[in-house]
């Protein structure tokens, strides 16, 4: 099992991650991380419940934990002021005594609505991340960014609250669809980009492994992910400096891709990498870097299955959706350009027409 | 004006405290405080909003901000996750320039719910207490506690989220009714017993001139309370250590008192009077303190015009309120009790005969 801290003051935190570790879930956890409070709230999906809730009863129980499951529909959906205020209600009922903390066991859904839900109830409980997924493993069960969804904007509504512990079991992965572990793989592919080194090096030589489950190749990953963001978290909270802005790698273009398809056509690391492929193009119209560096992205992604062209959309609407995008505040865009694998810039004011040159040139002909 | 530093690290900020100042809102308003932003999104009551919106407007504009007003029903009811929705949403239409900070004009009610959306609309924007209450002037503008209530109590969701200035108009107490003058009161005489020395006796000199709404000796009591406040928040932000708690002094029955009366027949301020002299009480029937502290503490009570005897309710009603009180976990109680004016100390598990006795003793015969 490898330890990660992410190093706060007083609000510092370990990530786990290792193999079995939901198994042992209740010894992992130190009765301090979550103030002494024995009353787990758990909040999840019903397919996730269903796969691992009896695991996490028992190994709760076990160190004399009380454990209630509240789960929500399978959907970005939940992500709600609606729900949030459902489960705010059922929360109060339960947590007569005050001894409630909560852990959110599934994907980035669970995790970003656990955490909005954590931070605010009576001004702020403990909260434990319990990723199911790759993408919440490496990337949205660290850091502390909670949120919930309005029509008008995704996570237009939330909060910067860390959670306690992050107990990231590999084995869990197991399970996961083959598209989820390729979705994550594109946030991997990123942290890989920022931070070059072994990592990137490590995931060429290991790809194939990783896409056939291996544990000790997940681990190595999640474990590496985990402590280049635990590094950035730790020195820019809440993405005041612009240190954390970096890990919008492939997001900028990625979310207008996402949003003009609806949310529907492409999963958010398919878009992500779409979007890094993008940034690539950019950065060497610009002159920031050669071919090289592209291209060895390009060929990590195509390895790992995600795509690296764009279907069914057309570049006005990406364009359209990018200046909607909530990263731009005026006529001003942004970007996290490479100039070399380990080694990214952020560039503001692209100008549009490289934009959409870039966007052009990664749709489907 | 007065100039009290609330001192906490990169999240300091200043109360300002004098007559007029919100006719120069703009002028006293560094541009620095929140953040450069340019948009000022102004939560209110209409009849608060009819009294002082043409300034805070005019005031504003003078200075280059935009302004936009969103106003809420004037009833406690408006702390409700419902119209934080309603907020969210209105918010996100006004801001696509992410230019905009909250400025909260009104008293408690507008300052919770303002400070709440504030520190979660896109994981926190800054915004600016304006207190128009003395209630709000003397307490909940000062200290960066938010939030709303749900059916199952109040404040249950809410977040530690500081403003970042507070300007405190003693001109615009003059349209206070009486009736809420004498509940903020309350509170004075709280942070009275609590610090001692001035305050007490120049309340012991001044009260009257307080209740005939003299500026001078406005300006005095809501400075020094603020001063008291900002002390204390100062050193301990979220209630951690149990400075904070002190505050509660008046509280603990208080609430209760509220509570069985339905939020009806007292006001806060009313409530916290009686639930200061059931402290009292008790303090002196556990021997912490002899007759003269209570007899000050009750004479200033009386002198205010609120309350010293429990009206429309029986001791079995505030008990069991005060066994579904916020303040208890489990079985354990908590009292803020007095030792002498200026000198008063957290007890736990106050025998419940003693707690009985003091209510019994405090109703109407």
């Amino acid at each position: 099992m490898k330890k990660i801290p992410v190093q706060l003051a007083h609000r510092s935190y370990q990530i786990l991650v290792g193999e079995g570790l939901i198994d042992r879930l209740g010894a992992v956890l130190p009765p301090a991380a979550v103030s002494g409070r024995r009353a787990a709230y758990c909040l999840s999906f019903p397919v996730i419940w269903k796969r691992f809730g009896p695991k996490v009863k028992r190994a709760l129980a076990q160190q004399g934990y009380t454990v209630r499951s509240r789960l929500v529909p399978d959907t970005e959906r939940s992500k709600s002021l609606s729900v949030a205020t459902a489960v705010f209600k059922d929360l109060a009922a339960y947590d007569s005594k005050q001894a409630a903390f909560i852990i959110a066991l599934g994907g980035g859904v669970i995790g970003d609505l656990a955490g909005f839900v954590a931070s605010t109830y009576r001004r702020g409980i403990p909260y434990v991340q319990v990723p199911t997924t790759l993408l919440a493993q490496v990337d949205s069960s660290i850091g502390g960014k909670t949120g919930v969804d309005l029509p008008e904007g995704k996570n237009l509504v939330g909060t910067f609250y860390q959670p306690r512990l992050v107990v990231s079991d590999v084995a869990a992965l197991s399970s996961l669809p083959a598209r989820q572990m390729r979705s994550g793989l594109a946030e991997v592919i990123k942290y890989a980009v920022l931070a070059g080194g072994g990592l990137f090096a490590f995931l060429e030589k290991h790809l194939q492994d990783v896409l056939r489950y291996d544990r000790a190749s997940l681990e190595a990953v999640v474990g590496a992910c985990a402590r280049i963001k635990a590094g950035i978290v730790s020195r820019d909270e809440q993405e005041e400096k612009s240190l954390r802005t970096h890990l919008n790698f492939g997001h900028t273009i990625g979310h207008a891709i996402e949003s003009a398809a609806g949310y529907r056509r492409y999963t958010h690391g398919e878009a992500v990498a779409l979007g890094m492929l993008c940034a690539c193009d950019i950065s060497r119209a610009l002159g920031l870097t050669g071919a090289d560096a592209g291209l060895k992205i390009e060929g990590l992604i195509r390895q790992s299955g995600l795509p690296v062209v764009i279907k069914g959309l057309n570049a006005a609407q990406i364009i359209a959706a990018h200046y909607h995008d909530k990263k731009f505040s005026g006529a001003e865009n942004r970007f996290v350009l490479v100039r070399d694998i380990g080694r990214t810039a952020i560039v503001k004011n692209v100008p549009l027409p490289v934009i959409a040159a870039a966007v052009k040139n990664r749709l489907s002909t």
